[in-house]
C-alpha cells in the first residue's frame, strides 16, 4: 500500500482495526447461531454482544503481543477477546477453525471492496458519458497504428470507453458474486463440529452466500477469478489513459490534463505540461496486473489446504484493491476535467491534403466499373504524392488531374467524396446502443 | 502449437483453411445482405455463393504468395477469392476493412472454441461425479499443511473438484459472450461507407451479437477477460492434478493414476510408476497461465488501434485454446481411470496413533468446564507425545492416563470421542449442495 | 512456432530429427567414455560411431510409434537405435538415465540457440552503429512525456539504443553461461552406476561445462534466468520499436519503416504507410515476456526432480528462441532501411516557438541573482502564452518584452540562449563512451 | 510493504528520510563538483554541507505539503531545502534535471538493498554448508516424480541447495552492477547545461559507474534486469522451501521446522505442527516473481522517457527488496533449526521392498548378457509384485526365485546389488565440486 496511491475508504477496509471488528462479527454471530441450536448456552452470544455494545476499542497491539507467542492470529485475537469479555467467551469458536474466520472475514472485505469499486466506476461512467455527450459531433481524425485513418467524433472515442467499463462494471459484479461466500465449516470442512445452519446464520448476517464445499478453505479459483478481474479493468484504464497521453503529444495536442495554478511541469523546463496524471495510470495498471499471477498461483493449494495463499492475500488484497481504487478515481479525475481542443482536432483533421477521403473515392471508382485492384491503384499513387509532400498537396486536386480516374469519375463527382459529414451519419446508431 | 498436446477438433478450428472459410462466408453474408439493401447487385452475391456451393478447395499457398507481395493478408485472400469466382468479386469488401473480416472470425473461433472447451468441461464433471459418488462414504484423511488434520472422504475431495469445474463452466459460459460479438463497422468503427444492418445481418447468420461500439477493431477487453478465464480453470486443473500427485507419492499411495500395459516408468529403473499425466498438467496449467499476461498487455492498443495485438494472437489463439483443450481432456482420463486404494487411505488414517480425533477432545474439555487455553494445553501435550512416537502411542490412551484431563472427562467419555463416523454425518447435505 | 514468426536456422535447432541426432552424440560419446574406462566393450563405441558414420536417416515416425506403446521417449529412442545398430547397442545408456540425454541435450540446443541470438544482436548492433553515425549531429527535438523537451540528435537515439543492446550481449553471455552445463550423473545425480569421468568427457566433446550437483535433472534456475533474459531483451526491442512507432505517427512523421512497391497499408483506405513491423514488434515481445512466468514457475520442482518442467520447455524452448530471433533481425532490418526525415524533425524542433530553450534562460536569469523560484515563474509566465499560442507566439520575443526579465537580463543575453549547437556540444563526449 | 514480513535495515533504505538524504548528498555533490569547476560559488557548496554537518531533522511532513502544490516531489524538497540553508542554495541543481536526483537515488537505493540481500545470501549459504556436511553421510531416498527413485544423502540434496544459491549470489552480482550507474545529464541526457565531469564526480562518491549514454532518466532495461533476477531467486528460495514442506508430511517427516515452546499449530486441532514458515516462503516468492512482469512493462518508455515506470517502481522497489530480504532471513532460520530425523529417513528408504535397487540389477543382468529389454522386462515383473504388496515382499527374494533371472545371475551375485553403500561412493566428489 503506497499512501500516494490510496484512498482512505479503500485503505479502511483493510486496517487492522476493520479485520478484527469483522472476525468478531463471525464469532460473535455464530456463537448466536450455536445459542440458537442449544448447541453453547445464549448467556455465551449475549455476553459477546454488550461487550460489543460498548464500542469496545481493539488492542491491535496487544493481539499482535499475543501472536508473537503463539504465532499463530486467530488464537491471538481470541485470547484477547476473552481477556476482554470474560469467563462466557470460551463458548466462542467453537467447532471452528481459524479459516472459518478468515476466509468469511476475506470475502466481505472484497464485497465490501468491490462495492466501492463498482461506485467508482460508476462515478467514471458518468464522467465519460457527460464529455461523450458533449463532444458527441466534435470531429477528430480516427487513427489506425498512429497514422491518420478516417473522420470520427471525440464523442465516439469517450463511447467506446463508456461501452469498455460497462463490461467492466459486469465483470466486477461476476467476480464479486464469486468471491463473497461464507465458510464456518470446520478443521476440513465436513462440519463435524458444527453445525451447517451455523454458516447459513452467519452467511446471512453478512450478506454472503453459503460456500457449497470448502476444505478448511474457501477454494483459491475464486480469488484467482477475481484478480484476474480486476487486472482486466486495469487494462482498460491504461487504454484510455493512452490515449490521453497521445492527444497530448505536442504534435498532436488535441486535449490535455487540467494542469492546474502553481503546478511544475519540470524542475529544469519551465515550459512543460506533461500528461502526469495518464502516464501514472499506466504505471497503476501494471501494478494491478502484476497480481494476477500470483493469484493464479494461489489456487493450487496442497490437499485440504496450504497456507502459501495467506502472504499473497496479505499483499495483494490491499494492493490491489487499493491501487485501482486509486486509479479508478484518479482517471474519472481526468476525464471530467480533460481540457479539450477542437479547433486543434480539425487542423489535424485536415492537415494531411484530404488523404482522410481516400476509401470513399476508391469505392466510388469501383462502384463506377473500375477494378477494386485499379481503383486501389490509381488512388494510392496520388495518395502517395500527398503524403510525401506533407499534406502540402491535396488529394481532390491530384485526383481531378489524374485523367484515368476523371475518365471513370468527373470531377464534381469526387469533390462531393471529401465531405466529413457523411462520416458522422451513425453516430446517433452508435450512442443509442452504447448509452440506450 | 505443440502436436503432442494437442487434439484434432480443436486444432482443426485453427487451421489456415477453417480461417479462410470463415473470411469467405464473413464475405459472402455482407455481400448478401449489402444486395438485399441495394448498395450491390444480387448477382454479386449469388457469384460468390456459388462459387462456394461447389465446395472448392481453399488454396492456402496460393494466398500466401500473394501476401508476399501485398504484405496485407486480406487483400490477398480478396484477390485469390477474385480469381476463382471473376468479375462479380469486385463487389465483396464493398465498404469494409480488413478487421471486420479478421475480428469477427477471431470470435467465430474463440466461440468454437468455447464450444469443445465446455463439452471437454461437462465430460469431465461427468467423470469427477462418477468417481466421486462411489467414493462417497471412503474415509480418507483430511490435510492441512500436508499434515493429517481429521477424516474426509474421497467424495468430499471429488465434490470440491466438481463444484471448482463447475464455477469453471459458468466463467467460461460468460467468457464465451464477452468475445462472440461481430463487427462490420468499417476503417474506423463510424460505419461511413457500410450500412450498420450489414453487422446485424451478419452477427445473426453466425451466431453472434453485435459489437455495441467498434474503432475498425473489437477492443481487446474482451479477448483479455477470455484467456484470463482460461488461466484460472489452468488452475484448477493445476489444483486437481497436484493432489492425484500427492496421493500417489510413495509413502501415501492413496491413489494413482492408471499405468498401461507395456509402459515404463523410467529408463533407468524398471520399478517406477510415476504420475506423468498429472506433472503433465501441472505444466500444461503454467502455459496457459502465462499467456494471461501478453492477452492483458494487448488491450491498451493505440488510438482506434494498433495491430500489435495480432501477432498475440496468433500465438495465444491457438495455444491456449489447443492447450487447454488437452489438457481437460487428460484430466478427464486421469479421473476416470484412477486406481484408487481404500485400504491404503485406511491405513493411513490409522497411522497417527488417533491424533486425528484431537480437536473433539479438546471441544468436549471446554464443555465440561475447562477453559479453552487449559483444554488446549492439556489435549497438546498429550498429542505432542504421540506425534513424536511416530504413532506408535495412542492418543486415546495416554489422554485416559493424563489425570488433569480425567478429572473433567472420564475415559469411557474421551473413548466416545475417537469415533470416525462421526465425522462422515453431513456428507449428504454438501453432496446435495454439490450436486443436486 | 508461428511460421510466419520463424527463421530455418532457429527453427531447424527444434527439429525432432536435430534432438535425435543431439541423443545419440550424447549416447555415443558416454559410451565411448565408458569403454575407455573398461565399463563396456571398445567395439560398442565403434558399433556406434560406425553406424553414424553412414550418415543414417532418423525415423522419426518409427520412433515416436515405439514410444506410443512405451510412454517414454528416451527408451523409445534407445529402442530405435538398437533395432539399426544391433545387439552391440545393448551397452549403450549404461548406467545413465533418460534426462542424463534429455537435459544435456536441452543444453545443447540452448547452447546454439544463444549463438544465433549473439550473431543476431550483433547484426543489430552493428545497423544501430552505422545508423548513429549518420545522424551523429541530425538534431531533433527530445521528448519526455511526450512533450517537447529540449534538442538532442537522432544519433544519440541510437547510442542509446545501441547501449542498450550492448548490454543485452553482455546478459545474453552470462545467461549462455548458464545453461550450457552437462549431467551424466544417474537416476539420482550420485553417479551410483557411472563414473563421474563420463560426464566429463562428453561435457568436452560437447563444449559444455560439468553440472556441479545435479538430482537427476539439471536445476531449473539455470532456465529461469535464461528464459528471463530473454524476457529482458524482449523489453529492449519494444522500446527501440515503440520509439519507431511514435516517430512514424502522421503529426510527428520523422521517420518511417521501409515501404515497399506493392505494398498495400491497408485494405480499405489507399493512403496508409503503417509501422506494421514495430507494431508487430511490440507484439512479439509480450510473447517472448509471457514465457519469462512459466520458467519461473518451473524451478520449484519437488524433491530430486518432478516432469512438469518438461512440458513448458516443449513449448517455450522453440518458441521464445525462435520468436526472439525473429524479432531481432526484424529490427535489424526496421533499423537498416528506416527512412529518416532530418527536415521534419527540424520543423518540429521549430515548432514550438523556441520553447525548447526555456531552460537556458532560467538558469542565466539565477545566474544573473534572480531567485530559483522568482526565475521559474519569469520563465514560465512566457512559456505558457507561447505553449497557448501552439507555438504561433516567439518566446524569445516575449521574454526580450517582459521588463522584469530584461531588468536582470538585456535582450541580446536572451538571444544567445537560443542556440541549437549549443546542445550538441557533448555529442562527442558520449559516442565515444558507448561506441568507444 | 507488509510489516510482518519486512526486516528494519531494507525497510529503512526506503524510508522518506533515507531517499531525501541521499537526495540532499547527490546535489551536494553535484554543486561542489560545480564549484570545482568555478562554475557556481564554492561558498554555495560549502553552506549546503554546512547545513549538512549540523545533522538536520528532514521534515518529510513540511516537504509534502509543498509538494501538495507543485505536483513535483523534487521541486518540492530543493524549495524545502532553501528555506533551510538560505540564499546560496539557488545555485543548487544548476542545470540538473529531476530524474538526475531520482534515478542516481533509486541506483544508490537498490545497490545498498543488494548489498543486505548479498548478506543474506552469505547467511543462507552458511547454513546450508553447515547442514550439508552435518548430514552429509546421512542416507535418505532420493525421489523423483514423488516417487521412491535411489538413495541419496540428506547433505547431497543441501549440497545442491548450496549450489543453486552460489548462482543466485552471482546472478545478485551482476544486477547489481547492472543498476549501480549515476546519471547526471540534464533535460534530454545532453548534458547541455552540466559538465560531465559532474556525473563523474557524482558517481564516484556515491560509488556508482557513469550511465555511458542516459535520456533524463536512466534505461530501465537495468532494472528490468534486476527485478527478474530477483524473480529467479524467489524460485529457488521456493524450491528448498518446498522441499522441506514435503519433508514435513505426515507420512514422509524425514525433517521438521523447528516448532518452538507455546507455538500452536491449529487453533482447532492440538495435534498440530505445520511447516508454515516454508508455506509462507512459498507465497513470498510467488510476490516477488510477481514484480517481474512491471518491471519489464517498464522498459519501453516512450522516447526519451515517460513517467509510467515511476509509480510501478515506487511498489517493487520496496517491495521486491524487503519481501527477498525477509524471505532469505526466513529460509536461513528455517535451514539453520531445521529438525532432521535421520532414523525416518531410513525407515522410508527400506519400506518399499528394496525396489530402489533395481537398477542395479537391470544393469547386472545387461551386463551378464541378457538383452536390455529382456533384463528391463524380468525385473520390472518382479518389481511390480513388490510395489502392488506395499513393500511387504521383497524385491531381492523374489529375484532369488525367479529362474529365468537366476539364470544369469546367482543369487548371491543378486544380493550383491543390494548394497546401499554403493550409492554413496561418490558424495565426495561431489562435495568437492560444490564447495571448494
Amino acid at each position: 500500500m503506497i499512501p500516494r496511491y490510496s484512498r482512505p475508504d479503500m485503505t479502511a477496509i483493510w486496517s487492522p482495526e476493520a479485520r478484527f471488528a469483522i472476525w468478531f462479527e463471525i464469532e460473535a454471530h455464530a456463537t448466536q447461531a450455536l445459542a440458537d441450536l442449544g448447541t453453547v448456552p445464549q448467556s455465551a452470544a449475549k455476553a459477546l454482544w454488550d461487550w460489543w455494545a460498548t464500542k469496545p476499542q481493539i488492542d491491535v497491539a496487544a493481539i499482535d503481543a499475543i501472536e508473537a507467542v503463539t504465532k499463530h492470529d486467530v488464537i491471538a485475537f481470541l485470547t484477547w477477546v476473552a481477556e476482554q469479555v470474560g469467563d462466557e467467551a470460551r463458548f466462542m469458536h467453537q467447532g471452528m477453525t481459524s479459516s472459518d474466520v478468515l476466509d468469511t472475514c476475506l470475502a466481505v472485505q472484497l464485497a465490501r471492496a468491490s462495492d466501492l469499486l463498482l461506485a467508482d466506476i460508476d462515478a467514471l461512467l458518468e464522467a465519460i458519458k457527460r464529455r461523450a455527450y458533449e463532444h458527441k459531433l466534435t470531429p477528430t481524425i480516427g487513427r489506425s497504428h498512429g497514422i491518420h485513418a478516417e473522420p470520427v467524433t471525440f464523442g465516439l472515442k469517450l463511447a467506446q470507453a463508456y461501452a469498455e467499463f460497462a463490461r467492466a462494471k459486469t465483470r466486477l459484479l461476476a467476480a464479486r458474486a464469486d468471491v463473497a461466500t461464507c465458510a464456518i465449516s470446520g478443521a476440513v470442512g465436513t462440519f463435524a463440529n458444527i453445525d451447517p445452519r451455523v454458516e447459513a446464520y452467519v452467511a446471512d448476517k453478512l450478506g454472503l452466500t453459503v460456500e457449497p464445499v470448502s476444505t478448511q478453505v474457501i477454494p483459491r479459483d475464486r480469488h484467482a477469478m477475481f484478480f484476474a478481474t480486476l487486472g482486466v479493468i486495469a487494462g482498460s484504464i491504461e487504454r484510455l489513459a493512452t490515449e490521453v497521453r497521445h492527444l497530448q503529444r505536442t504534435e498532436v495536442l488535441e486535449a490535455e490534463e487540467y494542469f492546474s495554478p502553481g503546478q511544475k511541469g519540470s524542475s529544469a523546463m519551465p515550459h512543460k505540461r506533461n500528461p502526469v496524471l495518464t502516464e501514472n495510470l499506466t504505471g497503476l495498471a501494471r501494478m494491478v496486473r502484476g497480481y494476477v499471477t500470483p493469484a493464479l498461483e494461489n489456487v493450487a493449494l496442497w490437499h485440504e489446504r496450504d497456507i502459501s495463499h495467506s502472504s499473497v492475500e496479505r499483499y495483494i488484497g490491499p494492493d490491489a484493491t487499493i491501487t485501482l481504487d486509486f486509479a479508478l478515481a484518479r482517471l474519472t479525475g481526468v476525464v471530467d476535467k480533460l481540457v479539450v481542443y477542437p479547433k486543434r482536432m480539425q487542423k489535424n483533421l485536415d492537415r494531411m491534403g484530404g488523404l482522410v477521403h481516400s476509401q470513399r473515392v476508391l469505392l466510388a471508382l469501383t462502384q463506377a466499373g473500375v477494378s477494386r485492384e485499379d481503383s486501389y491503384r490509381l488512388v494510392q499513387r496520388n495518395a502517395m504524392k500527398v503524403w510525401e509532400s506533407d499534406g502540402e498537396l491535396s488529394l481532390l486536386e491530384l485526383l481531378q488531374n489524374d485523367p484515368e480516374v476523371t475518365a471513370a469519375l468527373p470531377p464534381e463527382a469526387i469533390a462531393e467524396k471529401f465531405d466529413l459529414d457523411y462520416h458522422l451519419r451513425h453516430v446517433d446508431t452508435i450512442f443509442d446502443r452504447v448509452f440506450a
